[in-house]
């Protein structure tokens, strides 16, 4: 289907981003699994119920502008989640994998942070109000993720560093 | 090759993003000739050539660290340039493809973001102090990359609202 003007192109970056959350729901419990740092589990797990929570907004916004709540294969997610399965199935030191981890999930957020500022930028022009600000929670959250991460990553770094020292 | 250590890791994600430079080297032009926006064409060919320092850049530290320059396939880019060129593709009006443009080059600004921000980390913490100020540079270049494109976004959006409205 051709896309001929914003609201299309609204239209069919939700529909990616749907794909893209409701696949990150599959893989966020098997990488909490790979998680040897409690912290880092346990970090992932409650990103898990906020993806949930996003998945929700973004059936709240298909039900705001008419349209079916439809998935769109989305390469991008496909290949970010590919790309961490192959490091942390790589990794073979607890320390070394939780640094993988951590890295790979924030290539996720970036994403999503990236995704989400276009699609409300997009909203606000498009004068989708509630959408807009739907969206912007969960860009927010997003953030807020990366940033937690960054902050459990300065500990695990330095334990996969000790590793580097005691080889 | 299991990847043992962190200095192990961070080779391996240098591996990573060297071939998401390189593809990036291909792709840019393409986008540029598909933009329609005069400004926007030339702030994609700008990022070309900042890209291809990029690339030097990792060459450098690849020299640094003393192993061969050798890229590693990273699905993560090749899913977001697919993803990128399938919604260009499909738009059908000048403004509407300038904006899935810019949203598209966004993401894959973001994937540099956080990769070079997780690479500069690991060499600090492994006291590769020159490659942390190369990558450091290629991070502060890719940050600025994002925020050009969210101010041509600006007046792109708007361009991309109007043929909505005009339907």
């Amino acid at each position: 289907m051709p896309l001929h003007s914003l609201a299309d192109l609204f239209h069919e970056t939700l529909r990616d981003v749907y794909y893209a959350e409701k696949k990150l729901t599959k893989a966020l419990p098997k990488m909490a699994k790979k998680a040897s740092s409690e912290e880092l589990a346990r970090a992932i797990t409650d990103h898990l119920r906020e993806t949930e929570g996003h998945v929700e907004r973004l059936e709240q916004i298909f039900e705001m502008i008419d349209k079916p709540a439809r998935a769109k294969k989305c390469p991008a997610m496909d290949g970010l989640i590919e790309e961490g399965d192959e490091v942390t199935a790589s990794a073979d030191e607890d320390a070394t994998r939780d640094a993988a981890i951590i890295a790979s999930a924030q290539t996720v957020e970036h994403y999503e942070i990236s995704r989400y500022g276009t699609l409300a930028t997009w909203a606000e022009l498009l004068g989708y109000v509630d959408a807009k600000n739907l969206l912007g929670q969960t860009l927010d959250e997003e953030k807020a993720a990366d940033e937690k991460l960054t902050g459990l990553a300065e500990d695990i770094n330095v334990e996969a560093e000790e590793v580097d020292e005691a080889a």
